[in-house]
């Protein structure tokens, strides 16, 4: 209704955007065609061209391997929007005429179960991601439709989710089940959103409310095949697909992240466009259990490598971890979507936590590289020689075997823009989550309005919109909603309006600027950077006596290049007097911090290699540390990182 | 040669003998014939019937589950020896008759080749751990034979012996392999001492020196099985069962924990009796190593549950700990054998350390429940609901499975008689390792001497020893060797002679007395306890800015019984003020320590449940926090457990 058109310009995020449309979106395209060197192969394309009866061969790669090539042309097709390109366009025009040659007559898509296991689909949803699959090729389709005008995919993609609204539901006949990676769910949300058609929304909604009913669809489909399976013939554990309960019941984010999210994000979508308290009310309760006990600092969730999971509230080990990419990747969504649902600064903080750290810190600076565990402490030699670590990589990898991270990643940042502002649902508020340069137009109800943003963030605060209105406007009345963020501890930013301070009420973490703007206003909001130490709750065992440093959204860590080993050894001193630096040559560019620490490491407190133990003594030296954003971390030589400081 | 024979009488140690005889050996013979409700079956004896022929059946249980079986024995033989049973001794003796049922014609002893894979035998020494069980039936065998002079199970073992000999070695027709669990290494040198017969001790030669021999035999074994296992049909890899290279190279421990000590055991008995200068060197290396860089304060050793296995250099999780009580059962072995190669105290430091804390932890006050693994820091919701930790027992078990660990820590117990005392080569010198009153009788080169010590350790330092000569006999000369611990911190300990304070001189960690002794005289030797606090090496990164308390020989722990949940915000003070207090009530009795700590917890520090970060405050309230030794963590109520405290 309120259609907004938003352009990042913005010097931090302007490299990002174009570091996924010259280098992320080609690397990744050639790594869809296994042309990576020492890089693991993808097969992708390679399955589309068997299914397709274009080439002979073996199905390769994971059962879901289809996806990889379907979140590339999502994040084509964003990054088409922003800068069109007739040669990428043709290459993912011929990508999704091979898509369509794999289709099946009835509109099934599938390379795994066309090569592979014909006459066995939809036998095993709790393992082999068929929807899942689905779904990501829906999302494909929703972003080119809207980036390119394009119907090819579209229609594709219609194809296949009528044939599985035909082919599940309760009726009589149709299989009363559900996916056991939830990704449909959210992508139907989009189809209906670009086509209009309603029942795609049922749809969703049916998968939904269908999930955690008893008897548990799964254990019966395990049943069904005599309890054989794909990844394991183990009888199915519920929560690990979060279907131990009806989602409406669900109080605690529990088994596979992404899949939680995932799934947490369509609840959030279908509660607002359906008004379903009940589902609105289960979005809350698991935001608060998710980013209140299972978060860590970074933005990541997900404890456990083992079923890459959530474990327990107050449950985040540093070292241990998983905080898998995708898993922050879907908690932004899931935010989103909590913001469009209601406009709470609480959902943007954990947004913006989660992209300025873990999302961004997954990706090189190369563009080529990709962590898909996050850790918040790395020893590397841990992570060669105990098993227990052995999923905490100390550097970025090329690409995976199983390599959902990456073009997520692509796709997320090269949709940026649609994160930064909302309008309320009367046209009368215009939110501003994320501080980000950009230019947007708006059509509010007061009338039409394009505002510009500039923003210093992550380096310094200081913030400038400017309004402008179209030809002989005069003037629009709007409300301009300025998030205060969580990292702003200083009372009260400064609002200024066209120079002048003024004042303003905050409600639901938003500052809250109702005026008639006129052509060429200008609202400055000044949130000076503080080094900041930040403690964990105390139930949080991992960070006991240790603090973060934050800098505005920035998580800071200690690298051993600048620190040297072992990091435990250094502890903040008494007053560690943070200042923060600009380092022009650092890693591109950034800002560190130093501070005054004190290291006990065996050159400062006398201990030789071989002796294990002795009574405590009081030694350690002052020393001066240097900490970088967590999001540069593991781009120079291969060392220790650390994130909780000893204090 | 300088034949002792030790009684043990001690106000701590007799507790022990008790139970271990009245309690834990009766348990045992019931857990063996599956008479434990609610415990997993042992179907050790079960199995030997079916072997038999006197029942009908599966095999049950490990393929190495005749070893419970023949630990229990040996357990039973040092028990007799110290307290003659004949209701006892006849149900052993009904047992040993079984095992030669079982036996074949040519000697060969094993219930699972006999019942489940008859004709597979000596196909894969990488995992059926045959030899292993030959191994601990002749340990048993040596031990009965000692304490009742019966050859029956020496002769069952002997025959198998020589079986072995006969098919095991270089020549050509022989088997040129080894086990893939050592343990037949150490028990060939002791059927050599029991029979003189220098085969046996060759035998156990060869297998220590083809050991890590090129190429690999399990790699060999391997493909002539046809890649396939038992356990796992993987590619073996050898640095799990210490073959990875001949063991005169290796310089680290690696591996399997209680493989790699059975193993360094084995090569310090070897090196002494051949006075092989490689392989103590080797033992040396490897000793160094392992207790310089891989042991836990609680004498624990083995930081991966990955394999039971070691990681690396100062690689000591407290959490995710292993520490096998197998392990440090097998520390012991090795720390014994490597005082007969040389009396230095730091072996008997690690014996004592090993002894009091991860292996008295490892059993219950009542005898019946046993930790396999003995972490150092539990937090029993993560042990339940984090995979990571599943291992972790917060609750010791009735028995397990694989229930190696039990019957291990009962033939320790009931033979710790033998590990007090040694005289040296040239009957000069008696050596006093261990403070434990006892009764003993030596004949010493001067002559015969019977020694009294009385000890008041762990809860006192005072030791007391006095000399008793035979009837008519003035005096004997001898050189009285008393250990100066690595926990004494005040300088050197006070020695008295008949009441007056003594000079002496230490070498090698002991204090010497030469005397010529007479009939009634007294040596105190006074080792004033304190309660200390100790530091890690800054390179176990675990332990960074942390100090554990240790009294005596005895490590602390805190218990959330004592100190409320979480234990993690409590630190010790700047200045602890740590007090001994004994607490004749707690826990059957003991020594407590009191301090001067700060909590963290919520209710000190204002935290909410559902706030994870906010800027650090100093918040922290005093609080006097309560440890109790470590060896009687987990028998209150079932919490969490801290060894490791911040200062």
């Amino acid at each position: 209704m309120h259609t907004l058109h938003t352009r990042i310009n913005d010097s931090f995020w302007n490299n990002y955007m174009e570091l996924v449309r010259e280098t992320v979106i080609p690397y990744q395209w050639e790594a869809l065609n296994d042309r990576i060197e020492g890089a693991e192969p993808s097969y992708a394309i390679r399955n589309f061209r068997i299914a397709a009866g274009l080439e002979e061969g073996e199905f390769g790669g994971f059962i879901f391997q289809d996806t990889d090539l379907y979140k590339w042309l999502e994040a084509v097709a964003y990054s088409l929007k922003r800068h069109p390109d007739p040669e990428l366009e043709r290459i993912a025009d011929d990508a999704i005429a091979l898509i369509g040659q794999a289709q099946h007559e009835d509109g099934y898509v599938n390379t795994y179960f066309t090569i592979k296991e014909p006459g066995k689909q939809w036998t095993n949803l709790h393992e082999a991601h068929e929807l899942y699959c689905a779904g990501h090729m829906i999302e494909a389709a929703a972003a080119y439709y809207q980036a390119t005008g394009k119907r090819g995919l579209l229609d594709i993609a219609c194809r296949f989710a009528d044939l599985i609204d035909r082919l599940f539901g309760a009726k009589p006949g149709q299989i009363r089940g559900y996916c056991g990676h939830q990704e449909i769910e959210l992508a139907l949300v989009k189809l209906y959103a670009v086509t209009g058609e309603a029942r795609y929304l049922s749809l969703s909604q049916y998968f939904i409310d269908e999930r955690g009913s008893m008897p548990n669809f799964f254990i019966d489909e395990w049943e069904r095949r005599g309890r054989i399976g794909h990844w394991s013939n183990g009888r199915p554990s519920p929560a690990y697909n979060q279907a131990h309960l009806p989602v409406r019941e669900q109080t605690a984010a529990v088994g596979h992240s992404v899949r939680a999210v995932y799934m947490y994000t369509a609840m959030a979508d279908l509660a607002r466009l359906t008004g379903d308290a009940g589902l609105r009310e289960a979005c809350e309760r698991l935001w608060a259990n998710t980013t209140g006990k299972q978060m860590y600092i970074t933005g990541g969730i997900g404890s456990t490598h083992n079923g890459e999971a959530f474990s327990f509230d107050y449950d985040l080990p540093n070292d241990t971890v998983y905080a898998e990419t995708c898993a922050s990747i879907g908690l932004i969504f899931w935010a989103r979507r909590m913001l469009q649902l209601e406009a709470k600064s609480e959902y943007a903080d954990v947004m913006e936590r989660a992209l300025y750290n873990n999302v961004l810190g997954s990706m090189s600076r190369d563009g080529k590289h990709f962590f898909y565990v996050n850790p918040l402490e790395v020893w590397p030699e841990a992570s060669d020689k105990n098993p227990d670590k052995r999923h905490v990589k100390p550097v970025r990898q090329k690409w995976f075997g199983c390599s959902c991270c990456p073009p997520n990643v692509a796709r997320l940042l090269s949709s940026l823009n649609d994160y930064i502002y909302d309008v309320s649902e009367d046209g009368r508020t215009l939110y501003a989550h994320l501080f980000i340069g950009s230019e947007a137009t708006f059509g509010l109800a007061g009338g039409s309005v394009a505002l510009r943003q500039r923003s210093a963030l992550p380096w310094d605060g200081r913030v400038a919109f400017s309004v402008s209105l179209p030809d002989g406007e005069e003037s629009v009345a709007f409300e301009l909603a300025l998030r205060v963020p969580n990292w702003y501890q200083h009372g009260r930013p400064v609002l200024k309006i066209n120079g002048e301070p003024q004042d303003y009420r905050v409600a639901n973490g938003y500052a809250l600027i109702a005026r008639s703007w006129s052509d060429g206003d200008a609202a400055e909001w000044l949130l000076p950077l503080e080094s900041a130490l930040i403690a964990a709750n105390p139930l949080i065992r991992a960070n006991a006596g240790k603090a973060a440093i934050q800098r505005g959204p920035l998580v800071y860590c200690v690298e051993e290049a600048d620190n040297g080993a072992p990091l435990a050894s250094l502890s903040l001193a008494a007053a560690p007097d943070l200042q923060a630096i600009p380092d022009d040559g650092l890693l591109g560019g950034c800002v560190v911090v130093e501070g005054e620490g004190l290291t006990a490491a065996p050159s400062a407190s006398g201990w030789t290699g071989d002796q294990p133990y002795r009574p405590l003594r009081k030694e350690s030296a002052p020393v001066r540390f240097r900490a970088i954003p967590y999001y540069l971390w593991g781009n120079r030589k291969t060392g220790e990182m650390n994130v909780w400081l000893r204090y």
